[in-house]
């Protein structure tokens, strides 16, 4: 429990007030926020009111989309935004391929996170490249397997970059364990959710752990042994999920993550 | 063009019947039925008609869904279908994990290729491993990427056994390139479509070549390069294709299959 962190993507129609607000509430001690939530009243309010909720800020989500213009004035902003939190954590998304030669998009996507790098070091922010479902190739990321994500921190070589692991994109991947183990020392990030086996939208059927077919224990058990330790994300992408009452979000939220997580 | 194949499922509202003589009408000198389509009127009145109508059959769909049960009896019908319409290759989509466990779940689909493979020789069928998009793990198939195929044919070790190469499931791979060459003279089949890039459904959203955002020539450079030179079967499940005006439906085919694919 003292491990788990609500995305505020999780409960998407509440304000960012009303998430740290039941973040205390209920018990949670870590939050990760997404900065069209931090908009709403500004970053410094939002450290303020962080802060007097006793939370602590697991990550930032998201930068990246490194093809997509304004991206690098974009990227600096979402750095200075997670040093001023308090959170050593950007998550990347690191957006779509803008024409058909896949190769030439990562190449881009790797320039990028290379430009960004010192700016983040230089704000004590770790880079964190979030490997994203190969149904989401078209309009999100081109970054589609861990194994992927971990060639470019290995060619990048810098304890600045590294990896978030999300159960809900990875899970299916044959290669999973070999790189999981890979990631030893580069896990910036670990998000819990779970996938439905009658899964039907690309984007908006995320499900509540144990509601579907992820084995979450022996994924859980894998990142353990790759050495990683810091909060993890509850990050639930579903409108059926943003429409339960506040008691019951809350309360299956913390109830699932101790009973299927682990 | 004499490369074209229609498979059945990019007409599904059509009889096979219809499919044959569309077929025959536009040029096309192949055919890939699926078996709910032979089962309107018998396999070996199928083979009649599509014998008359001066049509080859490129491949039987599908054979597979291993942990289901039947499955070893149904296969052995699929195998027998096959070689009574006179084509040499089964497509096997291997079917969904039963539980959590993806490990046991892909040793259950090899052990029953593996029981299936003397039958399907004895037949002169070759079975091809489809690897389906990961996104369809849930209800369809446990195997997802080429590499994991290949690992399989390369254990059984077995000319009888391959893999079908579909550009809408395996075009996101960062491994694409290499597997595509590693797959030489193991390739039963190669299907093609395309991907939209704001795809929302994952199982009836798949387009006509040139709608979406596959680097087709790259792609069938890559499956000539590994020496394949059989048919190209177009595959589209898509209600939306499937409710053009028949002409229109074909006439599309053909030409951006002339025009897309190579």
């Amino acid at each position: 429990m003292s491990r788990l962190s609500l995305n505020s993507m999780t409960a998407d129609r509440w304000s960012l007030v009303e998430v740290i607000d039941a973040c205390a509430e209920f018990g949670i001690e870590w939050i990760g926020p997404w900065r069209h939530k931090l908009a709403e009243i500004g970053v410094e309010e939002a450290r303020r009111r962080i802060d007097d909720a006793g939370l602590r800020v697991s990550s930032l989500c998201r930068g990246g989309f490194f093809a997509a213009g304004g991206a690098e004035e974009d990227n600096r902003r979402a750095v200075e935004e997670a040093a001023a939190l308090g959170t050593d954590a950007l998550v990347l998304v690191c957006g779509p391929p803008s024409g058909k030669d896949l190769a030439a998009a990562r190449d881009v996507i790797e320039a990028g996170i290379e430009r960004l790098l010192p700016y983040a070091n230089e704000h004590g922010v770790r880079l964190g490249i979030e490997p994203l479902h190969p149904m989401m190739i078209g309009e999100r990321s081109a970054i589609n397997t861990l194994g992927n994500a971990l060639d470019i921190c290995e060619r990048l070589d810098d304890p600045g970059v590294g990896v978030v692991i999300d159960v809900y994109h990875t899970f299916w991947d044959p290669a999973l364990g070999d790189q999981i183990a890979r990631a030893s020392g580069r896990i910036v990030g670990y998000h819990v959710n779970d996938w439905l086996a009658a899964t039907r939208d690309t984007v908006w059927e995320r499900a509540m752990m144990g509601d579907g077919i992820i084995d979450l224990p022996a994924f859980t058990r894998m990142i353990d042994a790759a050495g990683y330790d810091g909060p993890i994300e509850v990050e639930i992408l579903n409108p059926a999920i943003w429409d339960l009452p506040r008691e019951e979000l809350m309360r299956t939220t913390v109830e699932r993550f101790e009973r299927c997580v682990f």
